[in-house]
């Protein structure tokens, strides 16, 4: 695929993919930029621009085929297939990411789970038992683990990212409050959710 | 405060404020933009551009004074006075927010949790303990909440908003699969955890 998408742009990619679904669901076949903008709060021109930039079509009179753009956006993102995914650090964060059933729903098959403490190791959490951390690299030799979900403490995770990229693991998705640093064949998502409720109280501080 | 700072500004403050707190720690006094460029992976230009919209000051030749700029971003972001939270839904991301130490850290303070569901409510966690969701509105009466983290199931968010909207409270830190509509003089950040991922998958599947 030769596209090349800027960062902002691909990360509208799901936001469009969520309400297509929606629209989808409900039953409309076609939709234009000005309604497709009026739900997802861009201007129809900003829509017409993303759609045109993800090799999306529509047609003169009729908008965007619901259907076909969701199945396109959808093969774009890479959620046509499903993932798998590791996670370490099983303190309340990691394990609800090992429960979240949404992401079981989307393709996303949480595989493996690992922890350095004791008292966690051993531990059955649904359909998993909690590994020792040390045998990560063991582990990754057998089975093929698309994404590492990170959610220890921030002082241990750039080595272990480091760690797991070495045993080939290619998709980072990091909770730890630090921007990871890994080679460009390396897909990372910082999620910092610290920062995000830091953008709330920015906006909750200076409302009108 | 009368800044006008756009929103993609807004979400680079949390950066900014986390990199100035980690310079800041190791002693340094002053940083050029093009260090902190480094750092955030910008550019000088937006770094200078950036500050310079917030309304942080450097000097010629010295650059950005570390504690003075970190303690404006601070008061920008509204993080240096606390904040106090409710969560409504306990499932395991619930618990997970309720349980999060580095929240309390930065002063945000969660002081009830609630849900509907029998076998949760009256469970301890922490020093709390589940209250039933009916009484919400009771509760917002005598006790005064900066944010509501809703991490519920997407059909019954939007109404459990409005429903604590009309209470008086103004933030809203949305974890359920939605954007929330809220009226204008409420700040919502929507968090899309499953978004997040998308935006993995997208990278992973189209690494050179």
């Amino acid at each position: 695929m030769a596209l090349c998408i800027s960062d902002p742009a691909v990360k509208r990619l799901p936001m469009y993919y969520r309400y297509l679904k929606e629209i989808e669901k409900k039953g409309i076949d076609s939709i234009s930029s000005a309604d497709l903008g009026k739900l997802t709060g861009l201007t129809a021109s900003q829509v017409r621009q993303d759609i045109n930039i993800y090799g999306g079509k529509g047609r003169q009179g009729y908008g965007y085929p619901v259907i076909e753009l969701r199945k396109h956006i959808e093969h774009l993102l890479g959620v046509d297939h499903p993932h798998t995914m590791m996670v370490v650090g099983m303190g309340s964060l990691g394990c609800a990411i090992v429960r979240c059933a949404s992401f079981k729903k989307k393709g996303f098959v949480t595989v493996a789970a690992f922890d350095n403490d004791e008292k966690r190791i051993g531990i059955s959490l649904d359909e998993l038992t909690i590994q020792n951390v040390d045998e990560l690299a063991r582990f990754l030799k057998s089975e093929r683990v698309d994404i590492a979900v990170l959610s220890t403490p921030a002082d241990v995770v750039q080595e272990l990212a480091e760690r797991i990229y070495r045993c080939g693991v290619r998709g980072f998705w990091n909770y730890a409050p630090i921007d990871l640093q890994l080679p460009e064949d390396a897909a990372v998502v910082n999620v910092h959710l610290d920062e995000s409720l830091e953008v709330l109280t920015y906006r909750l501080n200076h409302l009108d």
